[in-house]
């Protein structure tokens, strides 16, 4: 099933693909080698997920998307001091290719424009044996998870037309700001901005500084996290040309972009955005990246005052019905078909604040689950917030999973994240406690794949599970000792308290058997149906009733009584002892299935 | 308890009262009334709990922190667009009291500058019957939970030493960034800047936009979302004078200062964070202000790119060994003994990140405790993410519990949290499940409260408790039938599939029972001990053994084959009904039990 993150992200794109203000960067007035149609959209979670639409797979230089990487060398190999000594942590407000020095000292404003990049890249230097750019063209595949190379011919062109830069590297000499050979380290820069990557490149490079610095697709430990938070800081200011204010406010994550047509924006612990088009605007900004950043931004609620509401661990669990069923107890056909067709209901359990990392990673759940789970029940009775992602995102799962004949369900209580979702309309149906949910599940799987057990059939005591060990004449014998009871809708069988009196055998109707609660509010416990056995539980529990059993509309039952019970050990020991030898087996058949569920529990 | 964070606060207060820096702000050159050593910090959490220490109730005025609120309250009245096109969003890098105009238009940089609050100030109008001034003391009351008021002798001397604000104002008209009369707006100003406040209520104010603008003590909606996101993205880059880049790095929070001594930040969606000391430095920022906010955010992990990765709902369930046993069936005596202390092992659940708001909800839920509970074991197998926060206040937690008296233990596999937290040092005991801590936590309550239980003393069949319910002359009849049998160490003595071959009474010596796991690993299910019993389960599942028992040291046991039990229906079937309904009183009081559990559940 698509994902309704992907469905969104093609309509984003298709939207934005109109968009066609810009022109595309030419190193000094060269032919572009770009198609200024291309667009590219990726999302990378922290978790290792990619989504991707358009052309995500087109090489592009990195221009100063760059400038993050190498930033973070720097303070890796120097340490903070020594690299804030040449370089400041403020915002300029110039744009990227002035020559702006502080006064005095030379120091440029910040790593993110041309300056203070030129002056980290004459920082690095080759070690073990490596040049300096081998060592960052490392740390750059590193981050994208596959080996990238530096685009010579786009290096060429852009030495041919980089006096500007030039001046900028002597001037930073003059300062001190840069102690080597200032030619040699406009090379330096000029090559790790020829990088070559796409648009996916960048996303999973994006959600490496997302992830502390580790790649989340490869796992490998690409940079250190100090030094990725600094980058994160400066680039919350720096990275956007020109307007980092606007930035700030409109998109509200950590961001970087390249002339070459790529934006890269940073939600920390969640995910990395690209972008990718080559049109850019006067600032060196690409249309279209921003736009796209400022919408996703907007509408996957990624902004860093809103997202950080948002927690990692949404999923809590993941069990179909048959594991944790609604606790009725059905007759062995009934049960039958849910135990070959219970795992087409499945409950997800979640927990934190339904923002964009939330909803993804449900929507991703409900998506990798098989069409033949036709029953979706989304427990929500621990989620705190729910953006409007999870509204729209929510809205766009149930029609997906109703074009296909399948249902979404949700659990939660009054005042919760469940009541906002009543707004995803009125074929949602929602239930206040799992047991409710699971038990409707339960009947229309058994309406859909036996629809013959929905009819309400009387079970004659001698047909009852509880007897099943006995053989027919027995059943009968036992069957013949029982009293004939009816019980009006409403009516109180058994009371809690009261003495062993018999086994009770349901003929026909509902028995609903009540606890009390904690508080001593009354907790429903099981429903019981025709064919099925009370009373014997008290045997238990020093002969005490502990449960209230009262009828869910009219009932029969037979009813072996403890008298009876007596009278038969006198007259019939043979048939006593298979009597309470089938009452053990049953006894232990009930033991059985608790151990089952308590199994389900170990493997939680 | 005292709370680590308590603990963590009262420290860092004592050592930056050595700090006595900077000079108290005199409107004019006046005496100030502030003493220049008061010294107070609170932090406020989103969900309301208030830790404070030092001068947090001494009055003092707001000054420019005023600008936080005018600026949401502006924002809310127009609309973002209307107050954008009178002032701007991008940081300014000029001193706090630079009369500082774009060129052309005049308009300010940001509402956080005087420029920009003299503008917003002259946006907000009266409503309602209120005045201007009345709806901003409105807001700002709602903010801190209590009445708040300007302070007429403050504005007094303010008003008589504001001519530089004064001349802005005028300028401000002449652009028409101020429509309204200059010298009104400017009295306006001057009040919102006077008001009075508390460093507690500063800390609730702060809380309040952390919880996008509802009060989380008083729950009242004192500003809407949409503002107060606008209002905290701006802070972020312009809410401290003069050095938004290097703020931003080293604290990585929206924060405002005022010459009043206040410093307020905010953790979005987690926490707000005050603090007031007098003496400023030339910036206008409160010298011990700035210190404590870095260090606050570095030791409780505060930057927003690295409390972007935690979540808000760590603690998953909190329930004593009672609710969720070790799955060991103790004899009756020992049992009861649990019944009756089993509250003081208490085991909290976690998930999510501990960071400092994962760890802060830990402690709290620790601390509040009481001495009763001996035992507490976290279980981490779902945390994440451990930092060193969590570290630090966790080592504080151990000791103070082994102070006294009490254990502090954790539940993780490896890999996991739990490994992190070793190095916590090696007092704390770590198991890799639930069930282990838990029997640990039995085993040490039987040790402290029923010493004579712990010695392991056979128990004669006729004993057992499933024997129980014959009288002493059947069980002996009974237990005559059995055939004794000796098992060494790790002897399997039923396996799984075999059919049911009576039922085994422990004498002495443990007995592990074990399940093939989901991906058919071996999980070990429970431990039994002298007196109770296994193979009779097998009634309950065709006949057919479903779980592994195997001796756990050397065994002794006794016997009732199934060929024994047929031979004794035939011979004594009195004495066989007995022995069937004791078996099935038995049964029932395991299906008792496990019902209990259930109930547990569906309290959860």
């Amino acid at each position: 099933m698509e994902s309704p993150i992907e469905s969104y992200l093609r309509h984003l794109h298709a939207e934005l693909s109109e968009q066609r203000d810009g022109t595309v960067y030419t190193p000094g007035g060269a032919p572009s080698l770009a198609n200024p149609d291309a667009f590219g959209i990726c999302l990378a979670t922290t978790d290792g997920q990619v989504y991707e639409v358009g052309d995500t797979r087109t090489e592009f230089t990195l221009q100063s998307l760059s400038k993050v990487f190498t930033y973070a060398v720097a303070l890796s190999d120097l340490g903070f001091d020594a690299v804030d000594a040449k370089v400041d942590v403020e915002p300029s407000g110039d744009p990227f290719n002035e020559i702006s020095l502080a006064a005095g000292t030379g120091r440029p404003d910040n790593a993110m424009i041309n300056a203070g990049a030129l002056a980290v890249t004459s920082l690095i230097k080759g070690s073990g044996g490596k040049s300096a750019i081998k060592r960052i063209v490392r740390v750059l595949s590193d981050c994208a998870g596959r080996e990238l190379a530096v685009s010579e011919p786009v290096f060429t062109a852009e030495r041919r037309h980089s006096d500007r830069n030039h001046a900028l590297a002597y001037l930073l000499s003059s300062f001190d700001i840069i102690e080597d050979d200032p030619t040699t380290v406009l090379e330096n820069y000029l090559r790790h901005c020829s990088v070559q990557v796409t648009c996916r490149d960048l996303a999973i490079m994006a959600a490496t500084l997302a992830n502390g610095g580790t790649n989340p697709v490869t796992d490998v430990q690409a940079l250190d996290l100090a030094p990725v938070e600094r980058v994160l800081s400066v680039m919350m200011t720096s990275g956007m040309y020109d307007d980092a204010g606007a930035w700030l406010t409109a998109v509200g994550m950590p961001a970087k972009s390249g002339v070459g047509g790529g934006t890269l924006a940073v939600l920390p612990g969640q995910l990395g955005v690209a972008v990718f088009s080559p049109r850019i605007d006067a600032h060196g900004n690409s249309v279209r990246g921003s736009l796209a950043s400022q919408r996703l931004s907007q509408e996957l609620e990624l902004h860093f005052v809103r997202a950080a509401r948002s927690g990692r661990s949404t999923i809590r669990s993941s069990t179909d019905i048959t594991e944790l069923p609604s606790g009725i107890r059905h007759p062995d056909e009934t049960a039958a078909t849910l135990t070959e067709h219970g795992h087409r209901a499945r409950v997800i359990e979640l927990s934190g604040d339904l923002m964009f990392a939330g909803t993804e990673a449900t929507l991703r759940e409900v998506c990798a689950l098989g069409d033949e789970v036709e029953l979706v029940i989304l427990d929500l009775r621990r989620v705190d917030k729910v953006g409007a992602v999870a509204l729209r995102m929510l809205s766009t799962l149930k029609h997906s999973l109703a074009a296909a004949g399948r249902e979404l369900l949700l659990i939660g209580t009054e005042g919760t994240a469940a009541e906002t979702l009543a707004d995803l309309g009125p074929h949602v149906r929602a239930f206040g406690t799992r047991s409710a949910a699971v038990e409707y599940a339960e009947n229309v799987l058994i309406g859909r794949y036996s629809p013959e057990l929905r009819v309400q059939t009387p079970i004659a005591a001698a047909d009852s599970p509880a007897l099943s060990a006995l053989d027919r004449e027995d059943a009968e014998a036992v069957a013949a000792l029982m009293e004939p009871r009816a019980c009006d809708d409403g009516e109180i069988v058994r009371r809690v308290g009261q003495r062993f009196g018999g086994v009770f055998f349901i003929v026909s109707g509902r028995i609903s058997t009540i606890v009390p609660g904690p508080t001593n509010e009354r907790v429903k416990l099981t429903t019981l149906s025709a064919g099925m056995t009370f009373g014997e539980l008290a045997l238990g529990s020093a002969d005490r009733q502990e449960t209230t059993e009262k009828a869910d509309g009219p009932v029969q039952l037979q009813v072996l009584t403890s008298e009876a019970i007596a009278q038969l050990e006198l007259d019939d020991p043979r048939l006593a002892v298979e009597l309470w030898k089938a009452l053990t087996r049953d006894a232990y058949t009930r033991v059985d299935q608790y151990l089952r569920e308590t199994a389900v529990r170990i493997r939680d």
